[in-house]
């Protein structure tokens, strides 16, 4: 992408940075958009947050994350609930327009439980997304994640659970990293069509030396970055793309570096 | 599983032994059962190999592996083809029945074209195996290998390849580690059906440390092993059950003690 209008970085991706330096540098470096993640929330009220991005004319693109539904018991599964809720009254608070879900999965629980959780949960908390007038996105997880993290792991799976609970809210987030592998994603793309609410950007690294944070910038793996933004677009998704990485590597380094090159790996590779 | 008869184990579970002392050992702890891996024929021959097992009064159930068929160019191709048939001429001469496919990638080579080479890349070495009397089989791998190892990832796509090519000498191998996470297993597995030519299990660690060699014993992780056995069995598979694991943590142990454990797994959790 050479206009850089919709490239959107994640403050989880120069996670050393607080929010503040984040704003300053991506907005100097002309990233246009911010995914706030919720541990931002430490040292920033939302509404602080909000003021830092609409001062540096930044627009928040979504809020990560709601969602790990499944829970071993229903206190759980009600705490679970309760904390989406919050999740929610942030994004509402820092003018987000979407919470990303990243569904849950508890290890020993069977997968089709934790599905029926999920969709469950969804359920119990898109009222509120609807009455704060907040998107809702089920974001499924690579098959690696099925244990712990998500239960949700292809886009048709998410796309099942989107069109179950048919809520004018309630859409998918497409992250190549979670779902380059899969056989029948282009036809899932097509079939998500406009509920695609947000698109996300990494690399698969050859080797992947870890299995949570050894993303690579586009064009530094194996991912056809460019096809699937192609496809997604397609489909009829015409928002921001959000570069979220998570590595070590990365985050090891000068972080104005950093963002340097996630300037440059956007224009090249996506 | 109470009943060992069925029980067998890779070569490579137990890395550390020679061919020699990982018979020696199986055959006194009641396994009754072995798949070979290539490696142990750097010091050993197939024909002696083959006399080892038979002394012992051990199965040959397969032979570890074949495939890796898509390459950059020709000349990778057909270097490919020749080790697998050079497999398949060790298969005979040890008297294993069956060639496990675990059937390659190679990063930035699109997958779809992967895909393509993968099916031409066993058509031409399926006469040669029926020319010997063998079994091939498709063994999917986890999405999280699919940039380099293989691009058959779901069980719904080895019985595309397989359905596609038709022969009686072509079949599937469910491996648990790889397929657990799958919300499509369970119809994928009643469609294989005598398909099945092999079943290898180990489990799912929570966390994995590393993607290649922290598999844990059955019982150790999240997988329901033997759900998933107990539908292989209903498909119509009675063949043996196969302890395939990877791991640093067990290799680094006495193995006498790790068989020990193997076999105290498969009773309590295959």
């Amino acid at each position: 992408m050479e206009d850089l209008s919709r490239l959107c970085v994640h403050t989880i991706t120069t996670r050393p940075w607080s929010l503040a330096e984040a704003v300053e540098h991506y907005a100097r470096a002309g990233v246009r958009g911010v995914t706030v993640w919720r541990d931002v929330f430490e040292t920033v009220s939302p509404k602080a947050a909000r003021r830092m991005l609409a001062d540096a004319g930044l627009s928040i693109v979504s809020l990560c994350r709601g969602g790990f539904f499944p829970a071993a018991d229903a206190e759980g599964r009600r705490k679970s609930i309760d904390d989406n809720l919050r999740a929610l009254d942030q994004a509402a608070e820092m003018g987000a327009p979407l919470v990303v879900l990243v569904c849950g999965a508890v290890p020993g629980l069977p997968l089709a439980e934790a599905r029926r959780q999920i969709a469950d949960g969804i359920a119990a908390v898109l009222p509120a997304a609807e009455a704060r007038s907040l998107r809702l996105s089920v974001e499924p997880l690579h098959p690696m994640y099925a244990a712990d993290r998500s239960a949700i792991n292809t886009l048709a799976q998410a796309n099942d659970v989107v069109e179950r609970l048919n809520h004018p809210n309630l859409g998918v987030t497409v992250d190549v990293y979670h779902l380059w592998w899969d056989p029948d994603l282009e036809q899932q793309i097509a079939r998500a069509g406009r509920r695609i609410f947000s698109f996300h950007v990494s690399d698969w690294r050859v080797p992947t030396r870890d299995l949570l944070s050894d993303r690579g910038l586009p064009g530094e793996g194996c991912i056809p970055v460019r096809q699937i933004r192609s496809r997604v677009e397609a489909a009829g998704f015409d928002g921001f793309v959000e570069v979220e990485i998570f590595s070590d590597h990365y985050w090891a380094m000068d972080q104005r570096f950093f963002l340097d090159r996630i300037i440059a790996s956007a224009r090249a590779h996506v």
